[in-house]
Formats: C-alpha cells, sequence, structure tokens
C-alpha cells in the first residue's frame, strides 16, 4: 500500500472517483491562513503523542520518532524552509505528510485516536490562548502610560462635556482615567474569556470519542488547559470561545474609537487641547500645511473591522446542526485579524500616550466658556437650604440673564446675582472657581485632584499585581 | 418661585425661550419604554435619600416624607393608576414630579447631590442584575428539562453527524448534552456580566461628582451593589454592560438556533426522528394536513432580533465622545427586547423539551446508513498493528467496494473484508456493531452510555449547587 | 359543520390533538404589531376577490357581500373599534373571522386559491410601497430645506476640514449640499427598491401556486402592482426587498449621523459656527445653564437601531430552506421600526434645517487657523512653472516656519516668502485671502459661489420634477 | 531642492520633525492591499493627464512624458518586477515615484490639479465597476447553468416544503427556477449599485475643487464615467456605493447560503434527493467513509464573512465629519474581499449546478410521505361547493383519520373518504396523484411542467439579451 499522501495528497481520497478541480482546492483550502498555527499544532501533537505512548497506544519509539520529526519540522518552520502545500489542504496534513517522509510508520501513527475536527479545535484555543496573555499584557502597559499621563495631569482643568456642551469643570487627569477604568474591564472580558478558552477538546476525535484508551485529563495538564471539554460533540462544533473574544475585542475597540474621536477632536485647531507627535500623523499630498491624526483616525476606523468580524462570526454560527461543518474553517482568518487588529492598535496608542503634548491655556480658555460652574451655584443655594429643584430654577434664570450680557456667573455683581436669590451672599465666588468647583467633587470617583491621585494609586495597585 | 413642573413640565427649561414641539416631544421621550425602569427607580432614590439623611444633607423628616410618597407612588404603579405623561419625559421625572406633588419640599430635595446621567445608569443597573438573575433561573430550568430527556435516551443510538452525513453511531443522551454544556457556558457569561453589571455609577452626578458630602459605599451596600464605579465620567458614559450582556444573550440565541435546526430538520418526515407535541405546533391556512415546528422556527428567527440588538448597541456607542450624550437613550429598547426575548425564549424551550417524542426506530434506521462504522474498523485495524493511515486507506476502499455492492460494512461476508486487509477476523463483526461502537467511546465526554450518565450526574451535581 | 373559527380559533386546528398553550400563542401571535397591516390586507383581500369573481370562481353576490363586510371592517378599524384578539394570532385571521360573522359563507369563500404564505408577502409590499412613497417626499422636503439653507449661505466662508484639521476655505452652502447630494442618492436607492418592491406575489398560494383558473396579471393591475412574482416557490420566501430597503435605510440614516456628528459639533461653545433653535434641544436636570443637542444627538444614536434591523433581517434569511418557515415573521417588527425612524428623523430634520442659525463671524476666524490657503500657495507656484511636487516641497517649509513665527502665510513678508520661492512676486497675496481661495476653485462641483448656485439651480430643477 | 521621495519617502513630510515609526508605518500604510488597484491608478492618471494637457496646464511633451512612464510602468507591475516599497506607503506614491525616476518633472507635475482624496476615489470606482461587470457576467453564467439543470428536471417531482414539513408536491426543475429568480434580482441590484459607481469625484481635489481650469466632464468621458459627482466634499467623503455593493453582495451570500442549505440537507443520506460530484467535495481524516459537500458547507460559512463586511463598512461611516477622514482607508479590503469572496462563490456554483446527480425515485418516494395532497382535497371540495374554510376543515379531520390508520389520502376508500364530505366522488382520486396535483397549478408562476418551461422560456431570453 503505497503512502497516500505521495500519491494523492488529500488523507482521505480512497473513497473518491475525481480529483478535486483547481478553484475548489484554492476555495477549500486553509493552509495559507492556518499555517499561523503550526507551532500551536505540533505543540499539541507532541501532547498528543507522549498521552498515546503513557497509555501503550503506540510505542515509546514511536513516541520518540514523532519527537524527532517535529523538532526538525518546528526549526524548518522557523527558519521560513517548510514548503506549504495546497495540495496538502491544511496545516496539520502538511506537517503531517512531512513527519511521514521523516520518520515513516510512526508519523503515520500519530492521529491515532485524534480527528482533524478536534486537533483544530485544540489548536485554535491554543493560539487564542496565547493572544489573550498578549492582549492582557498590552492592556496593562496601555494603562500604565495613560495613568503616568494623568498623573501629570492631576491638576490640569479642561471644561467637562456632556452632549459636548461644557457642562463642569473636570481634570485631564481625571478625563483620562476613564479609559484606564474602560480598558481595566476590557482587561476582566479578556480573563473571563481566557477560562473558556483554556479547556481541552482533544479526544473528542471527530465527533463522537475514540475507541482507544486515551487519558485526556494527562494531555490537558500537559498543554497546561484548566479542565477538558465535557461533551465529545459539543468539543468539535462550540465556537463561543471565538465569538466571546470577538465580542471582548468589539468592546475595546469601541474603547478605542471612542478616545480616537477625543483625540482628533481636541487637535483640531479651533479646540487646541493636545498636539500629538509627528511621528503619529502623516500629511497630505496637495496640502503642504498639513498634519493629520492618522493612527487615531485609522483606528477608529478599524473598530468597524471587529465589528464586522464579530458579525460574521455570529452568523458563521446560527443555525449550524451538529456536530463538525465545513463553515467552521471560516472561524480563522476573522479571529487572526481581530488579533492582528488589537495587538497592532494597542502598541500603538501605548506608544502615543507618551507622545501627547497637553496644552493646558487652551483648555482652561475652554473651561471658561459655557457656565461651567453653574451646577456649583445651585448647590451652593441648596447649602442654603433652597430645596434643589428651586436652586435649579433660580440658576436658569441667572445663565439667561448672563447669556444676554455676555459674561460669565463669576463676572456677575453680588447685586445682580441676588436677583436671582437673596441667599446668595459674598462667600458665592469662592465656589464659582475652575478650581473650586473641582476641588469640591471630593468623593470616591470625583474629580477633586485628590481622588484622582487616590484613583491613580489605586490602579498602580493592580497594574502591580 | 412656583413649581416648574406644573409650569412646563421639563426640570430645565427655564433657560430656554421655545417649547419644545410636539414631533421633538415624542422624538426624544423615553417614558413610554423606560417606564419599566419604575420600580428600580424608586429603589435607588430611597437608598439615595437614606444616605442623604444619613451625611445630614437632607433632614430625617425629609427622608420620612421622601419614602412616605415613595410607597404611595409604588402601589398607585403597581395597581395600573398612575399616570404617565409625555410631557416629563422620562421616568425620573415622572416620578419625581408626583413625588414633588405629594410630598412637597421634600420631594424637591431628592435630587440633591445627584443627576439624570447617574440615575438611569443606576436603574439600569438595577434593572439588568434582576434580567441576568431570571435568564441564570432559566437556564438552570432549561439543562435540568434537556438532562432529563438525556437520561431517558442515554442508550438510545441515533447517527451522530458530521456535514450532515452519518459519521458515527451517538446516542442520543449524548447529543442533548452538547446542548446541555452550551447552555452551561451561557450560564458562566452571565454570570460574569452580572459582576460588571453589580457596581454603582450613582454618586458621578452629571459627569464630575458632587461638591455635597456624599456617601456612595453606604449607597452601593444598600442596593447590594459589590462595588462603586470608580471615574465618574465614565460612569455616566458606560454601557459596556449593555453590550456585554447583549453579546453573551447572542451567543446564547446562536445555541437556541442550533438546537431549533436540529429540531425541525429532526421532525421533517424523511427524518422523523422526533415529534414535538401539539402545542408547540400550528398548522396551515391553506393546507390542512400540516403540522408546522413553529415554535423553534420563529426561536431560529429571532436569533436575528438579538445579533441584531447587539450590533445597534455597538454602533451606539462607536466614536461617542465623554461624557454622557443623548445618543445614550438609545441602549433601552434593545436590552429590553433582548431580555424579553431571552427569558420567553428559555420558558418555552423548557417547557417543549417535556413534550418532545423520541422515535428511537427512525434514529436506528438512519444510523445504519453511511457506514457510520467505518471508524470502528479503521481503529480495529490499527488495534491489529497497522498505522491509522494505511488503516485509513484500507477502510476507504473498503466502504468504495460496499457503495457499490449496495451493502453495510457488516454485511460483507469477512473473505470479502479480508481482501483490504489480511489483518481482518472473524471478531471484526463486534466492532461494526452500533451497540459496540457506541460502547466502545468509553472515556470522559465520550458517547458510551456509561460516559452519558457520568455527565448526567455531573450536571446534576451542578445544578443542585 | 360548525365554524372553525367560534370553536377554536385558529384556521388549522381540526389536526390538532392539544391546544397551544398561553405563552406559545403570545410568542408565536403577530396581530398585536402586524394589525399596522390592516388596511393592506383588506386592500390585497378586494382586489383577490374581485379576481376571483371575474374568473367565475366565486359568485358576482359572494364578492358583493366579501365588499360589504370589508367596508364595514374597514370603518371599524378607523374608528378604532375592531377588536383584535390575540386567539387569532395574526391580522389575516382576525379579519377573516370578522368578515365571516358579518358575511357568513361569502367570507369563508374569500381564502380560495390563496395562502397565509403569498397573502402576507402581498399586504407587507403594499406597506413597503407607500412608506417608500412618504420617505421619498421627505427626502425631498429635506433636500429643499438644506438647499435653501445653502442658498443663504453660497458665500459664508468656513474652513473646510479633512481629518478634523483646517485643509482649504469652503463655503457653508457648499457644505451644506454635500448633504443635498447624500440625500439624493438615498432618495434614488429607495426608488430602485421600490421597483423590486412593486411585484405580485399574491397567487402563490402556500408555495406551489393553485389549482384554481387564478388570473395574477388582473390583481397586479388592479393594486397597481408593475409585475407579478414569476415564481411560486419564491413568492412566498422572499424577503429580499425587506433587506434592500433596510440596506438603504442604513446608508439613509449614516448620513444622518454625519449630519448629526456636524451638528453637534458645530455647537460646541469653542466651535460655534451655528445655534439650533431651542425647540430641538433640552436641558440638564442638574446643570442649569445647559443647552443640549438632543435631536441630533438621538438621530445619531438612532443609527444603531436601523443597522441592528439590517443584520437582524439577514441573519433571519441566512440559511432558510425554500420555501415559507415561520422564522419569516420576524421581518416585521424590524421593518416598521426602521419606517417610523426614518419617517420621524427626515420630519424633524427638515424642520431643524430652517431652525439653524449661521454665525459667521466664528465661521470666519476658524478659517483663518491652520494655513487654509496654502494648497493655493503652490498652485501659485505650479501656474509659475513649478512641478506640482516642488511646489508643494516649498510651501511645507513655508508653513513650518510660519508655524514656528505663529504667523498666517498671508502675514509673512513679500521677502521672507521668496525665501521659499523666488517665483512668488507681490501678485501672491491675493491669492492667499480666503475670498481668493474660494472663487477660484470655479469648475462643476467646485465651492466657488458660483459653482454653489449653478449646483442649487441643478438640484431645485431636480426636485421640481 | 532634492527629490523629496528619495529622502524621505512621503510625499509631505517637510512640515514634519520626526519621522514616523516602523509600527505606525505598517498600520497606516496601505500599500500592500491597495496595489490591487495599480492598472486602474495608471488609468486614472493617463486620463487626466490628457486632460491637463487638453486644457494647457501641462504641456503636450509632459504628456507625453508621462505617457512613456506609464506605459512602463504598467508592464513592471504586469511582469511582477515592480518593486513595492512599504515607505511610500499606498499604490498612488509608489506609481508616482516610479514615474519620476523614469520622466522627471513630468512626473511631478501630474499631480497638478488632483489630490489622492479625489485620486483614490476615482481608482476604487474603476474597481468596482470592472468588478460588478465581473459578477454580472457570473450570474449570467450561475442562471444559465441552473436553468439548464431546471429544464431537464421540468416534470421531476419532488415534495414542496414549508416549515420543512411536506407541504404539496412541486418540480424540482420549478424549485431550481426559485433560484434563478434570486440571482435575477441580485442582477438587477447589481446593475442599480453599478450607476451610483459610474460616476466620476476626480477634480474634487482634497476637498474643495482645485484653482486649475480643469475639464471633469473631458476626464469623465475618457474614463466612461457616466456623470461627475457634483460636489467636491461629496465627492471624497462618499463611500455609500461601497456599502451598497457590500450590502447586495450580502444578499447575494444569502441566496447562496440557502441554496448551500438544501445542497447539504438534500445530499444527506436519509434524504438523498441528490449527490453532488466527487471534485467539489472532501473527506475525512478519521473517518474513511466520509463524502463532505464542503463547497456547499464552506459557502454558506462564506456568508458571514460577507455580512461581517457590510456591518465594518456601515460602522465605518456611522458619524464621519466632512471631507476625507483617514478611517476610509478601512474601506478597501472588505471591499477587495467581498468582491473575492462573491466572484470565487458564483464560478464555482455555476460548475457545480452541472455537477448535481438528482435521484428522482427518492424525491418521489419523500412526496408521497406528509399528505401533499391534501390541499388538492380541499379545493376539489370547494369547486364541488363547498366554502374553503369548511372544505380545509373537512380535509384536516381526514387527514387525521389517515395519521391514525398509517396510510395516505390516496390510499383510503372512498367511502371512508365520504365520511368526512359527502360531495367526495369517484373522480377524487385524479387529483388525489403528484402529477395531477403539480399539473393543476396552471398559471404564471405556479408549478405545473408547462409553466416551468414557459418560465425557462422567459430566463433564456432575458439571459439572451
Amino acid at each position: 500500500m503505497t503512502d497516500q499522501f505521495a500519491k494523492k495528497a488529500e488523507a482521505w481520497s480512497a473513497r473518491f472517483s475525481e480529483p478535486v478541480s483547481d478553484l475548489v482546492k484554492r476555495y477549500t483550502a486553509s493552509v495559507f491562513f492556518d499555517k499561523r498555527l503550526a507551532l500551536f499544532d505540533i505543540q499539541g501533537s507532541l501532547a498528543h503523542a507522549e498521552m498515546l505512548a503513557a497509555q501503550g497506544i503506540i510505542s515509546a519509539a514511536d513516541r520518540a520518532e514523532i519527537e524527532r520529526g517535529m523538532a526538525q519540522i518546528r526549526s524548518e518552520i522557523e527558519a521560513g524552509q517548510f514548503e506549504w502545500l495546497l495540495d496538502l489542504e491544511d496545516v496539520h496534513l502538511n506537517i503531517e505528510k512531512r513527519l511521514t517522509e521523516l520518520v515513516g510508520d510512526a508519523g503515520k501513527r500519530l492521529h491515532t485516536g485524534r480527528s482533524r475536527n478536534d486537533q483544530v479545535a485544540t489548536d485554535i484555543r491554543l493560539y487564542m490562548r496565547a493572544a489573550i496573555d498578549d492582549i492582557l499584557a498590552l492592556l496593562r502597559s496601555l494603562r500604565g502610560a495613560l495613568t503616568d499621563l494623568a498623573e501629570r495631569n492631576a491638576d490640569t482643568i479642561m471644561p467637562g462635556f456632556t452632549h459636548l456642551q461644557v457642562a463642569q469643570p473636570v481634570t485631564f487627569g481625571h478625563h483620562l482615567l476613564a479609559y484606564v477604568e474602560m480598558f481595566g474591564r476590557d482587561a476582566e472580558r479578556m480573563a473571563d474569556t481566557r477560562r473558556r478558552v483554556n479547556r481541552l477538546p482533544l479526544g473528542a476525535a471527530a465527533l463522537a470519542g475514540t475507541t482507544f484508551p486515551i487519558d485526556r485529563l494527562r494531555v490537558a495538564r500537559t498543554l497546561g488547559f484548566e479542565d477538558v471539554c465535557h461533551n465529545s460533540l459539543d468539543a468539535v462544533s462550540d465556537r463561543d470561545f471565538a465569538i466571546e473574544f470577538t465580542a471582548a475585542a468589539s468592546v475595546l475597540m469601541m474603547h478605542i474609537s471612542r478616545m480616537s474621536e477625543e483625540l482628533v477632536t481636541w487637535m483640531s485647531p479651533r479646540i487646541g487641547f493636545i498636539d500629538i507627535a509627528d511621528r503619529f500623523c502623516t500629511g497630505s499630498s496637495i496640502m503642504p500645511q498639513k498634519k493629520n491624526p492618522d493612527v487615531p483616525e485609522l483606528a477608529r476606523g478599524k473598530t468597524g473591522r471587529v465589528y464586522g468580524h464579530l458579525m460574521g462570526l455570529l452568523t458563521l454560527m446560527k443555525g449550524q446542526p451538529l456536530a463538525y461543518n465545513k463553515d467552521n474553517q471560516e472561524d480563522k482568518e476573522p479571529l487572526f485579524d481581530t488579533v492582528d487588529t488589537v495587538l497592532d492598535t494597542l502598541r500603538i496608542f501605548t506608544d502615543m500616550a507618551s507622545g501627547i503634548t497637553v496644552k493646558p491655556d487652551n483648555m482652561r480658555a475652554a473651561a471658561l466658556q459655557g457656565y461651567a460652574t453653574a451646577t456649583d451655584l445651585a448647590d451652593y443655594l441648596v447649602k442654603k437650604g433652597l430645596p434643589f429643584r428651586d436652586a435649579h430654577e433660580a440658576v436658569a434664570h441667572a445663565v439667561r440673564a448672563c447669556d444676554d450680557a455676555k459674561c460669565d456667573l463669576s463676572e456677575m455683581s453680588l447685586e445682580r446675582l441676588r436677583e436671582f436669590s437673596p441667599l446668595i451672599e459674598q462667600d458665592v465666588f469662592a465656589v464659582l472657581t475652575l478650581e473650586g468647583s473641582v476641588a469640591a467633587r471630593d468623593h470616591v470617583g470625583g474629580t477633586a485632584p485628590n481622588q484622582v491621585r487616590a484613583a491613580i494609586a489605586r490602579v498602580r495597585a493592580q497594574l502591580a499585581e
């Protein structure tokens, strides 16, 4: 019996009377994107072979041969010398064929007690686990870089906006910490997803398990999985973790899009709150004066890419009967692209955080536009005994008068202010300053500089864990 | 100073020179959907008032009045006698206005130290927490019902499919447990989401915190929150939890769509694996003979609804600058509809599980079509010493011969079988039976009936926790 | 034989042994949302009855009875006196039952030669056609209102942005006309969709056509359809038009989101390009000074809603086998909500366009920030003979010098400018003015005021068609 | 002044003090995917140069040089010898730099009066137009192939399903024509999209038009555009056509997913309606007997991919302010992948249509299961004078009796049938045959074989246009 790989490439072709066409080969092959899984595939195969030998399913000699062959394949791949063949469909068959070339029958024994269905599910989980770990490390770096910037700006006053209208003064440090919180939740979600990724499907074989006396818990231990998948049909068809990961990545990119939107707006000349270092900007082919914040714009655009992958994966799995269907091959490219997009974006944002120049004068000037301390005046009246709703009403009238007079609340005379409430006295002017307003919001989560510093200490403690 | 509610309904109108038009009112109002939050709004207000009094920001008498008023409002709402006014925009102002009618100035003091921005964020989190708890209870019921059905069918043999082609025999109990695993992961995700829902935004006020000496941890304790949101800007603008919940619900509905697809297929006459009780089916207005599995079809269709809500929420938050923007009002309807869809679907599927009649004869007949034991033959040869790849090749030839001869592998003579491998002996026929095949997959996660029973015991233990 | 409606409500229940449960009824019923189709259902039934009589399938007397009954039902519905019953599932059975009450056997004959499958497909197409016509009329109004505003601002200079950086001066009229173009394309797409909506599915019956000698072309003519659906299986299962409409609506809402983003930004105090009339804004419950552009923010948020419906409908139809499946009932709510959202948004934006106050001084001041005429300087050099790439390079150096000197290009001395190119002469200052820059872009589609006026005339001619 | 390309690669860098980092270069560069636009970029540049010369903006000699250089570049690209440099960012700068190397100052003059913003918009529209033409040709082929198969099966009876329950008999030819209709609508939508693609943005320059006396209509004529974009701001920022195309592609892929679902189901052994040629199927690495319909499964999976791209593009454009932003660079990869996916899928499905083997016996056997002629019996009673609703009720009782007796309607005795209605006579048995049922649905769009043949003739006439 000749080697069926040499003869016709596919691992299953003896049953078929007609070869697949070239277009079909290209359409159904995955090797040009799933070769990214090669080292994980080898890792999984070695753990499988170790177990097969421990259980006496293959001999110790076969296992040694497999290890020898795989070591060589790994170095060929790392050296870029491995030849990937479209004819061999996918990463698994490419490696298995090379193994058989190198070690003969031992290589043909490797696939005992497993199927490509559980093999690819294992590979992708190993890949995802590593990707999540990279993302967690980068989230930590980004949070650190933003916290550093926040610390330097714990007292820098800017207008806090709601509805893009000036609402109340906040510190720039406080504003930045909002993103530190968001990226902190992203890390939580990634860690939660990791738990569900980190379960071993191997041993499910095609869909029903195998007749060989395998030891799945042993393989799980070897590969560092926390648990095994407890149902073989589910194990080969489950792609929940891919969706869950892409959903977490979508929220992460949504946060990036919000931050990008703000960076772009802040760099617009009429706002001018910040400048972004030249190395994150590009120019125009026609307009010689342009310096464009390309990186945050592109990152904002890449949000759509990841949302799209999420929607693609959800669509993929909708209505699929058990167990494995070929549809599932379509899970890889969106996952890989999501991982790449998130990793690149986090790296570049971490670097960019240190390239932000803050322009406190522009921030301060903006905070003085829009009656940012009106709420402070209302609170002042409440503290003098007026019910809040009545205080709010009184200040609304005062603001309207300022609007007509084109002045700020703090620029009105005491006499004029008292027209709106006789409770107003000389001490009102202390609460109408930006510094007074900010310092007064002095509770957990508030914008008072000492609260900002406390929040920074809290984040630093988290990051040091 | 007159009551501004009586005068012009909105809580903010003294600053404005022109009333909003009716179309604008309708376009921007939320009361017709957010009144669903009413009891959570009251719960949050009571905790806020309790804290205000404890901190000396309002008097004990004011707090008592607020509690008296709220008790009455709650009973008016529960009795369906509360009059919701479009003119009052949202659930918060409707309730606050009624409170002020009932208890006067104490009512006007309730809004001290908070804003609608943190108030609505608190309400929606209280609502989500309760919804998740309901979903968790229903997931438990559905998993229980499916496990009961699985137990009754731990030995019922059906064809296991991959690519909708007969792959290997499995038991129907094993197949059902795949869904029990899926719904188990859904419960895990819901529980993870709950942790991020269960944090208190109240105290963030409009966006920057408040100048009153509030005690946020006290309010968190009163309301059963595990933590407070640690940044006020983030607290009022964060809708991550809504996206995360809807993503978890999308995966859950994806599982429902897969199960529905299978139920519909299994009930198709050529398959005929099951029958669904009449009460979950409907007929045709034109074809008198029809009995249609409407419930699973509709559930499959509702998957799109929830996916759509997820995409809507992700789009909503994309590129939003800090802090609160009116866009966020659009978070509620998709959330409410997602909750309703998931609750109804889980309830009806739990009930339907007990209305499934299994047709073991049809399952068995189907398992005998498609050479379901071919892998067993390959494994048999491996155990006789042939490398797996060669065994696979030999069996592929045998299957092709069966195909030509229109017989099953088990129907071939020993002599004929030995043409494909001289290793085949009389004992081969034991491995070619459905029962033999199923029983041989005897490891964690495999389809052997004793493994199915072990898995059932494991699930029951989880459900009993 | 008794009336099966009276007996058990559903049109198909004689084949069933068990009634559906209340939850199932609620889950599967559509009457509470599809009653919106009532008048279209009657319109379709009348055309069907007219054809049945013309073909001799029912008697003229039966047809007259049906018309009499339907007239009464229509007035009951219009008067709000029609009683919709959940037990009767959907709008079709509710109306048919009432018809049978009113006119007896003639009512029972109405359903001859049709099924609910083709009936509902006809209803929804009649509804969609009317909705599209409403949308087309509103798009015309909105384009008209924006064109009016553009005409008043054909000479108003503002900074044209790319990357939110000042690029080149444009006129506000020109900027507004960009949206007039977008909404013009939306109208084209809606008109294209209308052609595919406006085809008659009736006559497809359940899925295969009917054994009665029906005349589908006659019904199409009566109902104003341009063609019939040419395949019965396709006719009952096609929901392409719903997806195509929602896709067109998504692009329309995307345009609304872009315009909203700009309105919100333009109203932010540091930009201050426009003010929006108070009636489209709301205030804050806590900050007395706030005037928030709620309408554009909410419209921007509603984009997600429509995107979500599109994704929901695409998911709904993915992988559905022919012909009708119950999944399809889920097409209605997203369609209805999309129609409502688009209609309300277009109405309110048309009204809002006339409530925009332009602040030309702020626009002009912004245009003077950011070297908006740098491209004009490069073009000037090209006209003096320098290759464009070299001119671009020279001006880039000049801009950098201005940046260091904190002055505009027009503020540099001729001598200083000549350091960057000896080709620069006294006439350069004419091209460095905002007016000169704008007027020089004088070709089809350019921002020169006379081109803007020509574009306005072109739009007005389109609108007058 | 040195060549700035040689010096630092970017076309805009003289204004910058710091080079972009390698990560930023990779993150923001597009050349590795937009080089696909190269020949369209050259085509657009040649038309631009022709116009510049005709308008006297550049000399005839310069134009000749540009043409000479571009001819060489084109052959370098076609020969695979063109060196694409990441440092040169995008396809435009790579080509322009090479042109300048080849022809000196003439090359530097090419960019006169245009910007990359309108240049890339032109390239992408030229690419889209060609892609749509390819898709239209393939849709025509696929419709032809399906029509051929339909013709061979105009009389082949199969069960028509609704709700995957047997509804009424139809012919397989009729069923196939449903897909021919769907793909016909896809072609309509693509043609509609083409009209909106086929408008020239060139001349919009960066965003405001140019100061050079360009002739946009001349360029439009040269490039075969039907119109010019009439607003420069809109021209550079419009990506409607990309969304519209991807929406049309999504509906097309949805149709593919429905057909795939049916092919997979039909090939499942219990159904067995068809077989798909081996060359479109693959086997299993573990199960030697498997022949899996990989192509339709993968195509069904690829639906998600295209849906995802649509969602990505919609997200991309949501809330983008005018005019060009870097986000827009993200439009290309989803578009390219959508085009590739649609082209490959249409090609492979056209080929596969001729590789389908029909199994009429299995279809017929299935049509006899499920009382497919029950509606015919009801129609029979109506023709004897019974109102339809009463006839429906009578037949429902008969079906229930058959269900209990485990026989078909046609197998009941006349006597037994008459128990359900005394109107039934001997002639009933003619209407209870599959052939009688099918032949009786004899109207436009019905399943009668002569109607199927008429529909085929209609399609052939369309295809011959």
